[in-house]
């Protein structure tokens, strides 16, 4: 769709920009936290909001969807154009915990515009990705006098994606005539950094679990049976510290069995990238890297599976210090996956490990979270090139390639409906996700606008 | 002074019996809590009830002694006899927080007497072992026709013991003068069971650290960062895990610098007591016996030196699961110290041992509080087998030896003073210390009164 003119698209855009982000705004304001109860009113109110935003914007169906959990939204507007591909966009209304104490230096659920940077919880992960769609399809619209778009445009917004998705996959299942499509985008992801866009081509799956053991049936003195019997916090970090080997592979048996192993193009591709190790330290908050031996930083973050603690804890945990042999202890670790892994036969090996790890005198108890899978799409697709292109009309600069090293319930879409993941993500890795002061750059959540204004048009003519 | 009658003693005891406890049960009813400050005012007025009790009694000498904390209570009675040695008696007038809703069958500072026990905060731990000596001295007297008892007497009980003596030393250190003493008495202890009494001949120490790993700048995404940077939970688990060799022995280098190794003869006097391991693991709440390789359930909790989780936390510790890298992680080490160790020396080895241990990228931060010194009596000293006499006297039967695995004060007295430290307890592993339905076995407690009857003479005999 060459003859979209890009400066129309571009006018209409800085036209609507004050508007767009007045809604994103009112948007943000909702917490719709779905890991905690307390805010299951407020994921719904979310729900709401964006399905009546999704109709202002001229979808002709807008939905609902109930689950046993949170709901998604759901919203169609068929191309006039019979044999149109058909384009699912995929992306999330839910977002992490968050309150002031964390470290945020405002409110982070009343955004504020500071410096072209809009601050608020699900800025960037994922409402301000999800909502540059609105905007997408009306300067699409404008720009080429459509009344219908030039794909038939599907959306799925789900709400429990900070919760790991745990209905979403039978929820695609069940709905899986609805959602049919022909290529899914999901809009959950990000660009190398503000200089450089890139497309993403996969994402790590994840497998989590918390491990808890229990010794003494409460906390005891460790005066009166210190040394004596077995401590279960001590127990805990022995089996953690067994997690990794000495070169940072994961030490679980089994773990690397089907790793789809990097080739030397994507090595290549990944070392084109502008990768400069202090500004990704700053990144990461971190004052060195670390990981698995014989990879570069990116090879480790996106085609490498890992084992993390997310959490720990057991005993005695205020000021000062209290002499007690703890009851019981936790561990929460993550297990990224990359494909060629499954989650079911990651949960087996990991059990097993764990179980072989038992003490004498110690209970445990293993819970699995339902998993993710990893997705990759190949670098040759024509809907991966069409994306690159649409990219490129609206940044005006060579694309290049990434991974994503997060999850997604792409792959559950992947899986379901038999058609391949794009991933169109403008966000930055200083975005702050999940962490305090997660912002969005206003600049970049435009170009996203611009984007997917190109990307209906030239996905048409790829898929034709 | 094998001229002391026991039958004499034994029906002074049982005349004054009626007195004695009501007078107990009254300081009962004082709630001398000193770790909550609301309780400042019953703390002190327990050491007013205290000091006017031991006047009563016919100590010519009672002081209350100002801390920056809870007062102390200080009393001496002179002995007539100008080379009589001089015998400091320990104690403490605090009690442990206790609240009926804590799973108390009565109100815990209402002492009730039910089946030969007086139940109630404080009955045990410590007013009650604190009490024995006032109609103990009494009987004594009376026994032997004295009027003076037959060591120089001082009696120093103090307010702070449950909040861990923060002032204990200074205040030793300050009236040293005051305080100095051929013999310490501590009567904070146990004895083995109801069947079976016993002396315990040392404590041991204590030095606790808190130690803090720090990483990332902020809790970052375990997906975008997870695997290429240092995860500070994992290394602190690491460091854990590190503590211990295989062997169960503590694996800092040095710790076991100077360890008093357990001679063959105590070792034997220790596999003379009644151990059953089923009990004592019920006593502990725990499902099996565990530690250091080559040494026996008692060897390990009373003459080995140890290191214990006491609490372990960092990251997300909330319900379900947030997949982030933590920014720091903290564990609550304590280590139990017997003698030779010294707390310095082991604060020093145990810094430079976790310093050795930190990674790239990872900061850390090492926080000792004060450390109490352990402390141990030689089986074959005078003072110690005079107790022992003493005890048999009143028990009529043989008097086994044992050592608590606790932490105390004493140390600081054996420290400051220069003398050696006696334990004198009658309570028993099934009183309930800092539980709930504490309580005192009256027919022990009565035995403590006898005990201290007999020990002055015997102490007199021994070191003249």
């Amino acid at each position: 769709m060459s003859d979209t003119p890009d400066s129309a698209v571009r006018t209409y855009t800085e036209q609507h920009r004050a508007a767009f982000l007045a809604d994103l705004a009112e948007w943000l304001r909702i917490p719709s936290v779905s890991a905690q109860p307390e805010h299951d009113g407020d994921v719904r109110r979310s729900a709401e909001w964006l399905s009546g935003k999704l109709a202002e914007t001229g979808f002709p169906v807008t939905e609902i969807w109930e689950t046993p959990g949170a709901p998604a939204v759901f919203a169609e507007w068929p191309s006039q154009d019979p044999d149109a591909p058909v384009v699912l966009v995929y992306g999330h209304h839910d977002v992490q915990p968050a309150a002031r104490e964390d470290g945020w230096s405002t409110d982070p659920f009343d955004p504020v515009i500071r410096d072209g940077r809009m601050y608020g919880r699900g800025a960037a992960d994922d409402k301000g990705q999800v909502f540059f769609h609105t905007l997408g399809v009306r300067a699409h619209l404008a720009a080429t006098g459509r009344t219908t778009p030039a794909v038939h445009l599907k959306l799925l917004v789900e709400g429990e994606e900070e919760s790991g998705s745990p209905h979403f996959r039978a929820l695609a299942e069940e709905r899986a005539g609805r959602l049919a499509a022909d290529v899914v985008i999901v809009s959950d992801t990000g660009m190398w950094d503000e200089n450089t866009p890139t497309v993403c081509t996969g994402m790590r799956g994840l497998a989590e679990c918390e491990i808890e053991l229990s010794g003494p049936g409460q906390d005891i003195h460790s005066g009166s049976f210190g040394g004596a019997v077995p401590n279960p916090a001590t127990e805990l970090a022995r089996m953690v510290a067994a997690l990794h080997d000495t070169e940072g592979r994961v030490a679980v048996p089994g773990f690397y069995d089907g790793v789809a192993e990097l080739t030397g193009t994507e090595r290549a591709l990944f070392a084109e990238l502008p990768f400069d190790e202090e500004t990704w330290l700053r990144t990461a908050a971190s004052r060195a890297t670390a990981g698995e031996a014989g990879y570069s930083t990116l090879e480790r973050i996106w085609a490498r599976p890992t084992a993390e603690v997310n959490g720990i804890g057991g005993g005695y945990q205020g000021a000062g210090s209290k002499t007690v042999i703890p009851s019981s202890a936790f561990v929460k670790l993550s297990f990224r996956l990359v494909a060629g892994q499954d989650p079911e036969r990651i949960q087996e090996v990991v059990r097993s490990w764990a179980e072989d790890r038992i003490p004498a005198g110690i209970r445990h108890r293993i819970t699995f979270s339902p998993a993710t899978r990893p997705c990759l799409t190949p670098l040759d697709h024509p809907a991966l090139q069409a994306v690159a292109r649409a990219m490129g009309r609206a940044f005006g600069t060579k694309i290049l390639f990434t991974r994503e090293g997060g999850s997604g319930p792409a792959a559950d879409l992947q899986d379901v409906l038999g058609a391949p993941v794009l991933f169109l993500g403008i966000s930055v890795p200083s975005d702050g996700w999940h962490g305090p002061d997660e912002k969005v750059e206003l600049d970049l959540l435009l170009k996203g606008v611009e984007t997917t204004a190109h990307l209906w048009g030239e996905l048409a003519d790829a898929l034709r």
